[in-house]
């Protein structure tokens, strides 16, 4: 026990990678996906928020009862559970101002979506360049899409949706643009952008939106995905012609290749942080109860494709703290 | 006739671009692969070497008379020919140290490697990193092996090669370690490297090579390619656990898209400067006349696939020029 502390869990969400891993859709890959931690289960959920109970000998900047949140790691167990055992270096501080599931709402997704746009696309603050982000009311997308607003201040940032709802949340999350995710050449070329389109993120399908992402990308540009595919179809579309960059992102790679684990609770550090000025809002759009059935009806809102920012459960009862955004 | 330049053509190199343009294997590709350039047939031809004959009215940095070389360009005629027609923002003085034929075997080799590894992997200067290089003594590789250890002054380059003839060739080129292309993994693994295997540029056979530097390279690693591919066998390998950076390099890129040709110009004086101190050296290594006849030989040599560094042709005869490097 050294730099490792000890939550009691009081809230988590379901994230697609919890349902992916329990339908085990990656049973024939590398170890990375199919790491049990130290037992022949494991237990599921990344994000958590909840509060310090004991820390390790090394454990300098956390204490008993400290309210933290957390996004977890593929090498520990996970947060749908009543006790939970994190690197003390991926936590931090909660927000004072978000319950306990708002905030267990945000640490997966927020830490995707900025190692996203600013670690692997490496996109500079104040760029005047434009970012296209698919599923913009997802959980990563409406996140991301408020990075690339007010954090990154990039002057356009497109989303797509194909609801009212989704398009309405994508706005209010910070789209200065939405477009249908089924028109996407011919409704951006309308757009008629003033800066180049330098940067695209794909969080659905990426064999679908690939080529799409290629014919809108200026030269140079960088598309970056978070979806696992295995269709990659690039031969014969102008990729190599503007000499476009393909990057994957993916959370678990600091805590699975153990470099860099710090980042994560620095990254969440300054999100309290942005969350308390009132910069960023938080997604949490729905709460279930932390039961077993609560679990088993948040992971179907997932499964079902139409999951709006995100779902939380929470030990508490939900009229208490499920204050949903909109 | 602006920024434009005629040349009268001294010599020219064969590179594998002028035989796939030759048997038509972009045929179905997007315009850049097949554009034609004013006629209904394409003068074959990038690297080129020659005395300027008639410059455009905005030229003010070369005259008739001056010495020069350049890539060319996907959107005008060739170098196989007595004159060309060349953008002057893409051209540079010649060194004076080397023969028109050593020359002409630089230029796209060296544009596109030196794009390749600082402005897509924007490898850094003096960074504590290993390079892997495939296919160390082809064209591209031997310059790529130069510009990894001599301009950015990194620890270890690692190239890959098949033949004595070849490893000895690249050793003299720049690399500090070879390792031969089948037996990537075993192979480096016993070099037990001191510092990251973060960048590893494949100038061979995309499909072979993309499992096995995605195997050997450091997380969040950048592969550079510079040949197009069908298959791209990515799902299942740890290209995502490990958040993988690919990119395309094109040098037709910045001529075809007109964004940036100045820099394939300032490239070149830069290597010109290089040449002339010695810190670069040419990887010529034999002379074809330039006639029809030696075109024809000098394609059979790059299409047998087992060609050393550059084959040249040049309009004097070449026992005059041809002195091969080793
Ligand atoms: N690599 C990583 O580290 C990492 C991290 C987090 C997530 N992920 C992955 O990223 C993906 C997105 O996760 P998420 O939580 O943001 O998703 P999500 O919240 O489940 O996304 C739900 C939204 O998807 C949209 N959608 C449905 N079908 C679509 C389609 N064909 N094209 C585009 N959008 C569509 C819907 O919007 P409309 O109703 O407007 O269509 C819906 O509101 C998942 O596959 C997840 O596993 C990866
Ligand atoms: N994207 C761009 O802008 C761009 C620019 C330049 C070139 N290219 C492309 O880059 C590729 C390389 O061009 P180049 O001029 O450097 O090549 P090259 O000079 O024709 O390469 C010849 C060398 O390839 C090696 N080789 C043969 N089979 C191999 C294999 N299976 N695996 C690895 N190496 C093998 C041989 O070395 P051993 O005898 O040691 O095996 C041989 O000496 C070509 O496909 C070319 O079209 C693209």
């Amino acid at each position: 026990m050294k730099a490792v502390a000890v939550e009691s869990v009081k809230a988590c969400s379901v994230n697609p990678i919890d349902v992916k891993v329990r339908a085990k859709v990656y049973d024939d890959f590398p170890d990375y996906y199919n790491y049990v931690p130290g037992d022949d289960y494991q237990i599921l959920g990344y994000d958590g928020a909840g509060v310090v109970e004991a820390v390790g000998d090394d454990v300098k900047d956390f204490k008993s009862g400290d309210e933290v949140y957390y996004a977890g790691s593929p090498i520990r167990h996970g947060s749908n559970a009543e006790l939970q055992l994190v690197d003390s270096l991926s936590i931090a501080r909660k927000p004072t101002n978000l319950s306990f599931v708002q905030t267990a709402c945000l640490p997966l997704t927020w830490i995707t979506a900025y190692e996203a746009l600013v670690e692997r696309m490496q996109v500079k603050v104040g760029e005047q360049a434009a970012v296209l982000i698919i599923n913009g009311a997802g959980g990563v997308g409406s996140v991301a899409s408020q990075i690339a607003r007010h954090v990154l201040k990039l002057p356009v940032v497109i989303t797509t949706t194909s609801r009212q709802e989704t398009t309405d949340f994508s706005k209010q999350m910070g789209a200065t643009h939405t477009v249908n995710h089924r028109e996407i050449p011919a409704q951006i070329v309308k757009l008629d952008l003033a800066v180049p389109l330098k940067y695209i993120f794909l969080t659905h399908s990426t064999a679908n939106y690939l080529p799409v992402a290629t014919k809108v990308c200026a030269p140079f540009g960088k598309i970056c995905s978070i979806v696992q595919t295995k269709d990659f179809p690039q031969y014969g579309t102008e990729m190599m012609a503007k000499s476009i960059t393909f990057v994957w992102e993916l959370l678990g790679t600091k805590p699975w290749y153990k470099t860099d684990v710090e980042s994560h609770g620095k990254m969440l550090e300054e999100l309290r942080q942005l969350v308390e000025k009132g910069v960023v809002k938080c997604h949490h759009t729905q709460t279930f109860p932390l039961t077993a059935k609560g679990l088993r009806d948040a992971h179907e809102m997932v499964e079902s494709g139409g999951s709006i920012g995100k779902n939380g459960l929470s030990v508490d009862d939900p009229a208490a703290h499920g204050q949903a955004f909109a």
